[in-house]
C-alpha cells in the first residue's frame, strides 16, 4: 500500500475514470470527487471514452483547488477517533456511534432524533431522495449552474429535468423554479450554490415551501452552509414542512474522504429514502462527526481562516481585472476567463495547479476551490502567467447531458 | 464521544430502530448490522413500531453472536492504515487508493481493473443491482431461506420475488430457480448460504449460467465464501458471462464497521449500477482493505480459526441432541430448536448472550454466528440452560413480507 506519508505517484481511481469515460455516454451519477478527478483527466490527458489505469500526471506537489475540498483535513479530536475506533471496526455499529451522533446533532439544532438520518455522506440521501420524489411523471427543478449529481439521480428515475438560470444577483430564482414544472416531484437547492458559492435568502426558500406544486418537496443542500453568513432552514424540518435538508461532515468538518453526512426531514419523508439503499453506516466517520459536532470552536474557527482566504484571493483577482461571478460565500466560486474555460484549465494543469471544472451554461467560467494561503498564493502566480498568455485552443468535446425529456428553462 | 476503549452503555442505533420499525409497514431495505439491532430489539425490548432512543438492555459484556461479524476485527496493518489515512481525510480519494484497491484485487483474482467496482461494503451493489436489474416485469428470483435485502430491494424497483426452497442438502436448487420465473431479471445466490452457510457447487452455478431465462443476470453474494471449502465463480466474470459477483470486506477480514465491498462483473453490467448511486468511496475502508489483501496469511489463517470454533460449537450440539440444519462452512449456521425460536432467542438474551433471527420458513430455527472460543463457551452454557426449561410463550408477531406480487414457490 501507499501510505499517505510515503512518496506516492498520485493517480487517479478506476472508478471515477471509468465514470469519467461514461459520462459522454449515460451520463452516471457523480459526485464531487469524481467530478474532480475528472476534471483531473480532461485537462491532462483526453484519455476520456476508454479504460485506462495507471499513474496520471498529477505530480505530488501539485495544488487541488478543484474539488471543494478542505486542506485543513478532520480535526485532531476526529483522527484520534478514528485511530480508537480501527480495532473495532469488525463489528458493525456495537454501541450505538450513530444513535450518539443523531442524538448530539438533533440536540444542537432543535430537531428531534427520529428527523435525523445518518449516512456516509450526503450523496447517499440526495440521490435517494431525486430516487423516491421523482420519476416520468414528477419532474426535478434545479437551477443552472448547480451541483449536478441531482439531475443525474433523475436520470435513473426517468425525471424530467427543468434547469432554471439563477437570479441576477445568483441566488436561486425560486419564483421561477416553483413555475417551472407543475408537476415538480423535488425542487434542489443547494445554498451556498455550488459552484458559485453565493446565497440564496432564507426567505425565498420559506416562501417557496409555502407556493410549490403539491405533492413535490424541497430538498435542500446545505453542503457549505457553515461557511457562510446565510440562514439555514433546519427550522422548517422542525415544523414539519415539506422538506428534506441535506449536511454534510466533508466540507468545514474536513472529512470528504472519512465520510459522514446527514438527510433531515419528517420521519416520513426519510423514511422513503430507506427502499433505495441502507448501507450500514460507517463506524469511523460517525464518531469523527460526532466528536467534530462537540468541538464548539470548529465551525467559526475555521470559517474565518476559509473565508480569509477567500476574500483575498477574489480581493486580488478583482485587482487585476479578472472577472469573479456573484459574491460567494463558500469554500468556492466562479471566475468567467472570457476564454473557453477548458483551456484555461489545461493551462493550469500545466502550471501543477488543478482548478474546478466548467458548466454548459458557462462555458468560459472556471471553479476555484479555495485552498490553503499557500495554495493560493500558487494559484495567483499561475493564473496571471495563463492568463497573460494567449489563449490555448480547445479540442471540441462534447458536454454532459443534463436533460433527459425535460424542458430546459433558461 | 464514547470512545470504544470507555466504559458504555451500549444501545442500539437510531436508525436501526427507526428501520425496524418500519419492517412490518413496508419491508424496507436492511443490511445484517440492521437485522442484529433489530434482534437484539426484538428479544430485548418489544419496543418495535415507535421511534424511541436511549440505552437497551445489551450489556457490555454481552456476547454478540448475533450479525455474522467477526470478532477478531480488522488486521493489525489494516488498523495502522486507518490511523495514518484519518490526518489525510479531508480529501476525497487523493491518490488513487481505490484504483490500487482495485488493481491488487484484480491481479490477485485473475481479472481486469475495469471487472472490479469498489464499494463500501457490498450492500450498496446488491441493492443496486436489483433497482438495475428487476422491475415489475422483471423479476427477482431468491433461495428460501437466504438474506433478506434482495428482497427488500426488489419492493423499491418493483419486482415480484419468487422464493425458492433450499435442496435437501440445503444447496440452492438451481434448476428450480431456473425454473421460477421465465421473466427473471436478477438470480440471487449467497454462497455460501447465509443463515444456512452452506454451499452451492461452482457447476451447479455455472450450470445456471447456462441455462437462465434470456435477459437475466446471476448475482452471487460471496461474502462468506473465505471462510469456505467452496469454489468462487469469479472466471466466470473473467470469462465475460452475465453474472455480477459481491465480495465483501466485513466477514473474513473483519471490518464490518470499516466498510469496503465490490462488485465484480463485464464493465457493461456495472456500469448500469451508477446510476443509482455512486458514494465517494471512504478512503479508511479502501487502504485498510488493500493491506489486508496483501497479507497472503490472513485468509487461511482466520479461516482455520473460525472453522476450528464452528466444528467445536457444531460437535457440541450435535452430542447434546440439539438439530443442527445443514452443513455449514460459514461464520453462521441454524439450529432447530424444536419450539419457536423468538422464545429462543428471548430467553437467550436475559442470558446475556445475542444470537440471530429466525427465518419465517423455519419459525423454530435460529441463526448462531461463529464467536471467538470464550463467547462459544458462554453459548454453550447458556445454550442448554435455556433448552433444558420449558419454552417461553411467544406473544405473536407479524412476519416481514417477502413477496409483493411474486408467486411463491416453496
Amino acid at each position: 500500500m501507499r501510505c499517505p506519508d510515503e512518496p506516492v505517484v498520485p493517480s487517479t481511481s478506476r472508478r471515477s475514470f471509468m465514470k469519467y469515460a461514461s459520462m459522454f455516454a449515460a451520463a452516471p451519477v457523480l459526485g464531487e470527487a469524481h467530478f474532480a478527478n475528472a476534471a483531473r483527466m480532461a485537462a491532462g490527458g483526453g484519455k476520456a471514452g476508454a479504460f485506462s489505469l495507471g499513474p496520471t500526471a498529477t505530480p505530488e506537489d501539485a495544488v487541488l483547488i478543484n474539488a471543494n475540498e478542505n486542506p485543513l483535513g478532520p480535526c485532531k479530536a476526529a483522527c484520534e477517533a478514528i485511530s480508537a475506533m480501527a480495532p473495532h471496526g469488525g463489528r458493525y455499529d456495537l454501541y450505538g456511534y450513530e444513535e450518539q451522533l443523531t442524538k448530539t446533532f438533533a440536540g444542537q439544532h432543535g430537531l428531534k432524533p427520529e428527523n435525523v438520518m445518518v449516512y456516509a455522506g450526503s450523496s447517499e440521501p440526495l440521490h435517494y431522495t431525486v430516487l423516491a420524489y421523482t420519476g416520468p411523471k414528477k419532474g426535478l427543478v434545479i437551477a443552472d449552474p448547480t451541483y449536478e449529481a441531482a439531475g443525474y439521480a433523475a436520470m435513473a428515475s426517468g425525471a424530467g429535468v427543468f434547469k432554471v438560470k439563477l437570479a441576477d444577483d445568483y441566488s436561486h430564482d425560486m419564483k421561477a423554479m416553483v413555475a417551472a414544472d407543475p408537476n415538480a416531484g423535488v425542487i434542489y437547492i443547494c445554498n451556498p450554490n455550488n459552484p458559485t458559492g453565493t446565497i440564496t435568502a432564507k426567505k425565498d426558500i420559506v416562501w417557496a415551501l409555502e407556493n410549490k406544486p403539491k405533492g413535490s418537496i424541497l430538498l435542500v443542500d446545505e453542503a457549505y452552509i457553515h461557511l457562510s453568513d446565510g440562514e439555514d432552514v433546519i427550522d422548517q424540518v422542525a415544523a414539519g414542512k415539506d422538506i428534506i435538508v441535506l449536511r454534510t461532515f466533508s466540507k468545514v468538518y474536513g472529512m470528504a474522504g472519512i465520510r459522514c453526512g446527514m438527510a433531515l426531514g419528517r420521519p416520513d419523508l426519510l423514511k422513503k429514502l430507506m427502499r433505495y439503499g441502507m448501507n450500514p453506516m460507517v463506524v469511523t466517520g460517525a464518531v469523527a462527526a460526532e466528536v467534530s459536532l462537540r468541538d464548539a470552536d470548529l465551525v467559526p474557527t475555521r470559517k474565518k481562516i476559509i473565508g480569509d482566504v477567500r476574500v483575498d484571493t477574489i480581493s486580488w483577482l478583482k485587482q487585476n481585472n479578472y472577472k469573479v461571478i456573484g459574491d460567494s460565500q463558500s469554500n468556492c466560486f466562479m471566475v468567467d476567463t472570457g476564454r473557453p474555460g477548458k483551456g484555461v484549465i489545461a493551462a493550469m494543469q500545466a502550471k501543477n495547479v488543478y482548478i474546478g471544472r466548467t458548466w454548459p451554461i458557462w462555458p468560459n467560467a472556471v471553479r476555484i476551490s479555495v485552498g490553503s494561503k499557500e495554495e493560493m498564493a500558487k494559484f495567483k502566480v499561475a493564473f496571471k502567467q495563463v492568463m497573460d498568455a494567449p489563449a490555448a485552443p480547445v479540442v471540441a468535446e462534447n458536454e454532459m447531458p443534463m436533460t433527459r425529456d425535460g424542458v430546459v428553462l433558461g
